[in-house]
């Protein structure tokens, strides 16, 4: 398999070059359907990498937290990238990207890579970039790999539940945040970090955590709960450790290479939506479908029929 | 093409059964593989009534201006049936889906009929479901359904998107909304609503708004800006009007049975995607996957080769 994009391109990749990471993450987001010819060529070059998505409810500071998190990163030296995920909205895109792009305009620290990824060709888009986005930065030589959900869409969860470590971030006093926890997000969470935990609440937000935890399995990973407050820099270095921590416990109880199938599993999935999403928009241009169309709206055939016939056109090799 | 629902159900939903046709949309959203059947007896009796998409910026009073434009249908004895489209995540989920359940109660009023619809199955169940939904409330005799979108990603736009007439939602003081309109949902807009326009800014919003619809092509319709107070009913029955009037230019001009379209291409997007989506599926599960993925662990392949080699199998008849 040889590289659909320039070969002197990901060759600079492997060596770290920020500009060239820049402009392959670039041509994945704008060209997802590349993006399996260019991983063919970093593919050995990765696995390194821990990836620590971060999720919760809107309001929860993730963005503040992930930024405490750079800081604590950068006073031990560490070097951390962070990919953020947009929603896809028209009409909230302008805003929350403009957030992003300040961001990365004020992260010029060489230990520190800031990146967004907005889901303009719909969500199949996200769903199939990301992955490979993580993966080059992972080849590009980032040890650490924050990815930061601003959207709260399935695409959005499905790629931070696919890190190594899923950090869920709640707040104190937030009741239906706990429901969801216990409803679904507990098989997500490897760390629980409580923010903005100087507020009312806090102690009776830990103790409904704590129970939460309990639940887990026999010789299965206990999340921990960290305290933060992440718009003073407070606690963000034992989020560091719990992460750390669970990184070792993956390691040690050989789980490792499971977790990391994850992101393989989703990449997969991305690259065989898109091939498909792009037959179906395809099938959806054509004048079968235009026709058919117009029969279905004078009662000559019905959306069954109509479908199942557009779906043999869809499946023709 | 016979159903695959009970054919005295549908039966039931013809003559305007209000019991029958909730059970309908039920079955449409959890199996939606199965309306396209359910919709072959119901697709006769469609094409009358007219349905109205609500969309705008969290926060912008969509539901209060649903409420508002649900009494205002009311006092002049019209019939309205409100689909609400809730977002998908699992974290806001329970919060979202409580008020939706709580307005559903608080509506006993015969002329009134209210429904959310969740994509529980990820994105693409909500837009297969939501257009069949549409279609059963259509055969049912309801001749307005308004879809209101909760959440903010693609599929809801698409399907808002996809009303004979299109409904956005601003308020006084966002400048971001006026750029997102500027730089898109100008052509979704039919009927501009500046809600909370007794607040500050109203006036230069209102200039700015004009000004966008001021670029609208000769010939084609111009979308007028109502100022609503949603929250005291005030400008709501002028929200009735300007759709009204909307949709009498579509009829005058020829132009509503390729607006009736969209609908129709969204449903048969659906059904396709659902097919195919359900295909990736079973191949995810396979053996075949498992083994692949461990292939592209160890290097023996990479996620290119893998990837074409899967979507022959997904493509198998």
């Amino acid at each position: 398999m040889t590289a659909t994009g320039p070969a002197d391109l990901l060759e600079r990749v492997l060596r770290g070059d920020r500009a060239a990471i820049a402009r392959t993450i670039t041509l994945i987001d704008r060209r997802p359907l590349d993006a399996p010819g260019l991983d063919a060529v970093l593919a050995p070059h990765t696995g390194r990498a821990a990836t620590v998505g971060v999720t919760g409810a809107p309001g929860a500071g993730k963005s503040t937290l992930v930024g405490s998190m750079l800081k604590s990163a950068v006073r031990r030296n560490d070097r951390v990238a962070v990919l953020a995920l947009d929603p896809v909205s028209p009409l909230t895109r302008g805003a929350v990207l403009g957030d992003r792009l300040r961001m990365e305009h004020t992260t010029s620290d060489e230990r520190v890579f800031v990146r967004s990824m907005t889901a303009d060709n719909g969500a199949g888009g996200l769903s199939l970039a990301a992955p490979f986005a993580i993966r080059a930065l992972d080849a590009a030589g980032w040890p650490w790999i924050v990815i930061e959900t601003v959207g709260v869409g399935q695409t959005e969860f499905d790629i931070v539940e696919a890190a190594t470590t899923t950090v869920v971030v709640m707040n104190p006093g937030a009741g239906d945040e706990v429901q969801a926890v216990k409803a679904g997000l507990l098989e997500m969470a490897d760390v629980f970090v409580l923010n903005k935990a100087d507020r009312d609440g806090a102690r009776t937000m830990r103790l409904d955590l704590e129970r939460t935890v309990q639940h887990a399995a026999p010789g299965a990973w206990r999340p921990p709960i960290v305290e933060t407050v992440a718009s003073e820099d407070r606690g963000t270095d034992e989020v560091w450790a719990a992460i750390a921590a669970h990184r070792s416990w993956l390691t040690d109880t050989g789980a490792m290479p499971r977790r990391q199938q994850r992101l393989l599993r989703l990449a997969l999935q991305g690259v065989l939506s898109a091939q498909l999403d792009a037959r179906i928009a395809s099938t959806m241009r054509s004048a079968e479908f235009a026709a058919l169309l117009e029969d279905v709206q004078s009662g000559r055939t019905d959306l069954a029929l109509a479908g199942a016939s557009l779906l043999r056109g869809v499946l023709a090799p």
